[in-house]
This record gives structure tokens, C-alpha cells and sequence, in this order.
């Protein structure tokens, strides 16, 4: 096999296609799933969009089941994957945050269409993969109390329970998902840029609201 | 016709009744829109879970859409009714805010199943249905920018731009429709608390975030 001219690692080219079209399917899938919804969209209907028969998309997925699980996770599975790097490198828990907020807002934007598909189309998942999902989202939000209670102890936050705080604030990055709009009146820096306003302040110290 | 023991407005029972029905109906059509889904569910499964006929039904509600679109528009009615009524009684900005986002958190969980139809089906609904809500949801944050413009004003606040700041505090307190779990370890009280915490300091003077 041929090695890259860059590089000792040989050429994957098979698997490098292989990757593409199982990447192409899911962007057809995820284009019917979000504009007819999950229930009415075939798998010829995917087919058709590429132009190829059924049998080539069931040598990629066994069904639509496992492209509805593979379209619901990747928000979360990148997000999840982003705060733990975060985390691992040196820095104040406030650079830590910062990086995560940043990180995870372009994320949802960039992925805008399969995280509402997973808002919407949650209770078609099946059982186990609904859950596997839960299991990802609720780890991010612990990973994300336990920055926040650091950050707390450092006196760089203050919040009255962190792993509730987290809570709030995936929620908000989470939103964007729902709301932003390519191509609108917001650019996807500015959006990126007030989360990371509003989170930031979200955390700061301060008095909590007492009625 | 007699009147109200307490009042001299006659009573209107047959009107009582009728909304009643309605009322009724839509309670049932939203538990197997929420568990089934949508497209999913017929009239028929409407009147068997109420044990009555179709033509019931139609008495009530032209179609299945009507049903849909009572659901969701039902969450943004009330919000925007209490953001009018608060902003219509005399005080400060913080009042005002502070009395807004407590009584739209309650709507909000208290409408969460109707909330959560309308944020996963909103692609079903008549496309003259959906924008009367979507109408509804931006009279609802200018209303709320508006609000938060003069608390900027007044000094009560600290918002670079308050009409993009109000569409961030409406989706942190719509998200609640999404994760407030109904006896789960939060309290609905927990929950709004922690929403008007949330939102005062998201609000609060301070010196935006700059990179």
C-alpha cells in the first residue's frame, strides 16, 4: 500500500470512502428526517435522494432505526468529546469554561439540523439508544458541575449548586439549536459570542436572587 | 335565567360546560400527540380515550390541526398575556422582569406537555397556524426587549443589546417545557427560583465578556 506523501501512516482510501458515503446518507436522511419528519421518510425516499438503490444503504445502516441513533447522538458525542479536552489542559476553571462555552456553542450551530431532529424525534429512538443518549447528556452535565464547583472553590464563580447551575447552562447552549438561523440577522460568531456573555455572567459571583 | 349568588352576571352553564368539553378533549388529543406522536394518532383514538364518539369531537374541534394548533398556541397565549398584564402595573424594570419571569416559568410548567407538542410538532401544523404563533413569540420578546431597554435606561440592568438579550432569557425559560421533569428531584418552585436567579443575573450590570 502507498504511503501518504505527508506521512509514514498508509493511504485509507477504502475506508476514507466508506466514511463518506456513510457520511452522505446521514446528511440525505437527516435533510428528510427534519423537513417531512421521521415517520414519513422511506429509505427509498433516502435512496432516491443520492440516487442509489435501497440495498447500498443497508450495506452502511440496518435500517432507519440506526440512521435516526446515528443523526440523534452526534451533537452530544462532539460535545461530550470537546469538554473533556477542555478539561485536560492547564488553565483556570474560567478558561476551562470559556473554551468549553465556545466550543460547544459552534458545535450546536454546525449541527443545528441533527440536534433538533433529536429534540423532535427522541421518542422514535429506540428504547436502549434513547437512553445511551441520556446517559451522554447527563455526563456532560456532571463534567460540567463538577468545572463549575471547581471554578466555585477558586472563587472564580459563585453559584449556590453547581451541578444545577450546569443544568442551565447546557440548556442554553442546547437552544440554539432551536432558534438560530443560518443565514439571519445574527452571525454564528456573534451567537457564539453572547452565550459566551451570558454564561459568563450566568456563573459570576454575585448575590444570589433572594424574592 | 338566575343569577350568581355572589353576582349579578347570570350564570352561563351551557357555556361552562362546552368549554369544559373543549377543554377536555384537548387534554386527552395532547397525552397521545406527547406519547404517540402527532401524525400518529387519530380521532378516533381521541374519542376512545374519552368514550365518545367522533362526531363528538367534531362538534368541538373541525380537525385534528385545530386540535394542534389549541395545543400549541396555548404556552405563548398565556405568556404573552402575563408579560402584558406585569408590564401594565406601575414599578421598576426588576419588578417588572422579576414578576414576568416567575409567572411565565409557571405557565411554562404547567403547559409543559403542550409546550413540548408545539416545540417537537410544530412542522405539522397549517403554515398560516404556525406563523400566528411565531407572531405571538416575537411580539413576546420585543415586548420583553422593550422591558429590558428601559431597565437598561433606568440603570437597572447592564445589556449590550436588549432585544438580542431578551430572545436568550425567553429560550432559557422555554427550555424548562424540555427537562423539567413533574416530581422529579427539582421542586416546581426550585425550578422557578432558580430560572429568576438565572435571568436577574444574565440581566445584571457588568462588564461584558470580552474574549
Amino acid at each position: 500500500m502507498p504511503a501518504r506523501i505527508s506521512g509514514k501512516r498508509p493511504v485509507q482510501l477504502k475506508e476514507e470512502i466508506a466514511a463518506f458515503k456513510r457520511r452522505r446518507i446521514l446528511e440525505e436522511a437527516s435533510y428528510l428526517f427534519f423537513t417531512e419528519g421521521y415517520e414519513t421518510t422511506t429509505l427509498d425516499a433516502v435512496a432516491d435522494r443520492l440516487n442509489v438503490s435501497k440495498p447500498f444503504i443497508y450495506s452502511y445502516y440496518k435500517n432507519k432505526g440506526e440512521l435516526l441513533y446515528e443523526i440523534c447522538q452526534t451533537g452530544i458525542r462532539l460535545s461530550l468529546s470537546v469538554l473533556e479536552q477542555s478539561l485536560a489542559v492547564e488553565g483556570s476553571a474560567t478558561d476551562k469554561l470559556k473554551a468549553v462555552v465556545e466550543r460547544v456553542a459552534r458545535i450546536i450551530i454546525e449541527n443545528q439540523r441533527y440536534i433538533s431532529i433529536y429534540l423532535r424525534e427522541e421518542k422514535s429512538l429506540e428504547p436502549e439508544d434513547a437512553r445511551a443518549i441520556r446517559v451522554m447528556r447527563h455526563h456532560f452535565d456532571e463534567l460540567l458541575g463538577d468545572l463549575l464547583e471547581k471554578g466555585c472553590k477558586a472563587g472564580e464563580f459563585g453559584i449556590q449548586d453547581p451541578s444545577r447551575a450546569a443544568i442551565w447552562v447546557s440548556g442554553l447552549l442546547t437552544w440554539i439549536a432551536l432558534w438560530y438561523h443560518e443565514g439571519g440577522s445574527w452571525s454564528e460568531t456573534e451567537v457564539v459570542m453572547d452565550a459566551l456573555t451570558m454564561v459568563m455572567k450566568m456563573v459570576a459571583p454575585g448575590r444570589p436572587f433572594r424574592g
